[in-house]
């Protein structure tokens, strides 16, 4: 097997003290590969990264609209968000629409990915609950769908439950790949997550970008997707993190979703195309700052876009007296043009 | 240039979802190479995993001596500590003795890296201070020498000072490879770190663990420096840390040091050997369970310490509900017969 490229620098001085490799591919909305970086057909898990896919069965089953959610509401559900008390307020929210409660959410309980409120925790003595796990708004959606098909929500979580069958469903709808037991594995939600190929969650988003190729309650399911995200990309991820900086950015020509171990996908519905990467080793720092790379070279807008995308795609490395010491840079594998 | 081979497998389900490259080498105390995994050549930084040899010149230019310095304290300057009280009480301790004050580490301020001690600051209404970098100990030993050699503490990171013309010295006559200005970087806590090959990192390690080669006072000063760690593996890292269990579970028969960006190294005295590991990506997920098999391969010693080092090199992935869904193991390239 040929390794794939290089595609992050991380230098200190002038070395390259480390270096991530990874692949890239671009592809249109009826699949055709535009562009690639390596090996993209080799199986990946793409995590976090296809939630705004998993989100569409939210709005195909009619829950969103037999429980009235917001635009709000469906952007926490397609993200991964930070455990602030906005983010809480709005997956509580969705969870009293639907009759549900926090004791029903299977995803597990992790601190706030939000350092102050992590802090603010400790100062009123709190214990973290499965409210603030980054995938809860995700699942508060799954507890929507599961009372939408008048399904008993318990074990929700679990492969053979109707509310994960729609979400594969939608999944092998959108990426066009299959999902089944040959390729499951459990994510830290513990949902299952199915490995693709990269051009396959590519396929996904351009789809999802687009709709083309979708049944209509999918394509109008992704519609509503891509506007709550257009309008919320703070519910995605964050003040300051990649996900909600990059969406924002686009103003709704950018639709980005990154997850663990080094995933990200993204559509550019106005363009008509989807991405997806994903760095070997699985390192965050890496895959925002090819994504970020990839983004600009195909979608160079505004220069206030261009300005947030180049600084992500080429980021200063600061010591811990704020001195600059290096940088992380996406290598000449990825390029300014595609 | 050919790629490093996959060290460590992150698997989920039966899958590989992620996989780190690198380089290991283990030498003997005159240098000669015993086994290689990797380009043991490319100059590498090696950040913190030479702490140890950076504390040399604390003994050897008599400030231990001095100062009646205690193997805690030579212990904690050889170490990456975790900001708990345990840590910040012989940190302190050590700046009483030679005269100094917290205002005077140049190490730049980061929250502990104890989760408990780093919430009990936000219990308590506390800003992190210097005295909580990790790197602390080694910046208080460094103001020991500075009073030692009579120079002005002030700058004491700067490459031309006195001090870090000491510990430059004393990194060139373990590792046997040049320390100047062509090779330079500057570490996360302001001082120099330089590139060097990772065999030369081993070397070091190798006569770190057994003075050979070394002039009177290195050698002198080696022993101390593992009559310290040995004593006191609690302050080169802290509880559940790395580096401690793997110091704690050797009783003197391993020196182990890793650092930032997927850097390790370890002296085995008894063995006469010296061993260096660099992470390609810089994941420190990786670069522990490779020392650890490595260690383990060395080094089959009582039930216990086999049970941490093969612990420690195949490990468990759960998700936020504590399900086992994967696996973080060393490959066949590290092998467990070297």
């Amino acid at each position: 097997m040929t390794p794939n490229p290089v595609v992050v620098e991380v230098s200190r001085g002038d070395r390259v003290e480390s270096f991530h490799r990874g692949a890239a591919v671009v592809v249109d909305a009826r699949g055709i590969i535009i562009h690639t970086i390596g090996d993209t057909q080799r199986p990946i898990y793409p995590r976090s990264a296809v939630k705004p896919l998993q989100a569409l069965p939210l709005v195909a089953s009619g829950a969103a609209d037999r429980f009235g959610l917001s635009l709000a509401e469906l952007a926490i559900a397609s993200g991964s968000h930070a455990g602030t008390a906005d983010h809480l307020s709005v997956v509580e929210g969705m969870l009293r629409k639907a009759g549900s409660t926090p004791v029903q959410l299977e995803c597990g309980t992790h601190r706030p990915f939000d350092e102050a409120s992590s802090r603010d925790l400790d100062a009123r003595g709190i214990q973290a609950t499965p409210l603030h796990n980054n995938c809860s708004g995700k699942h508060a959606g799954f507890l929507c769908v599961a009372r939408a098909l008048d399904a008993d929500p318990t074990g929700y979580t679990e492969p053979a439950h109707p509310v994960m069958r729609e979400v594969a469903a939608a999944l092998a709808a959108t990426t066009g790949a299959s999902h089944d037991t040959a390729n499951r594995g459990t994510d830290g939600c513990s949902i299952p997550t199915f490995a693709i190929p990269l051009s396959a969650v590519a396929t996904g988003f351009a789809r999802l970008g687009t709709g083309t190729d979708l049944p209509d309650s999918l394509a109008r399911a992704a519609a509503r997707i891509r506007e709550a995200v257009a309008a919320h990309p703070e519910m995605v991820a964050g003040a300051g993190r990649f996900d909600t900086r990059v969406n924002a950015a686009g103003g709704g020509a950018i639709l980005c979703k990154c997850g663990a171990e080094g995933m990200g996908a993204a559509a550019l519905p106005t363009l008509g195309l989807g991405i997806a990467v994903k760095i070997d080793d699985g390192a965050s720092r890496a895959v925002e700052v090819v994504m970020a790379r990839i983004l600009g070279s195909l979608l160079r807008g505004t220069s206030e876009v261009d300005a947030v995308l180049d600084g992500l795609a080429d980021q200063a490395l600061q010591n811990w007296r704020g001195t600059v010491i290096g940088r992380v840079q996406a290598t000449h594998h990825v390029g300014r043009t595609l």
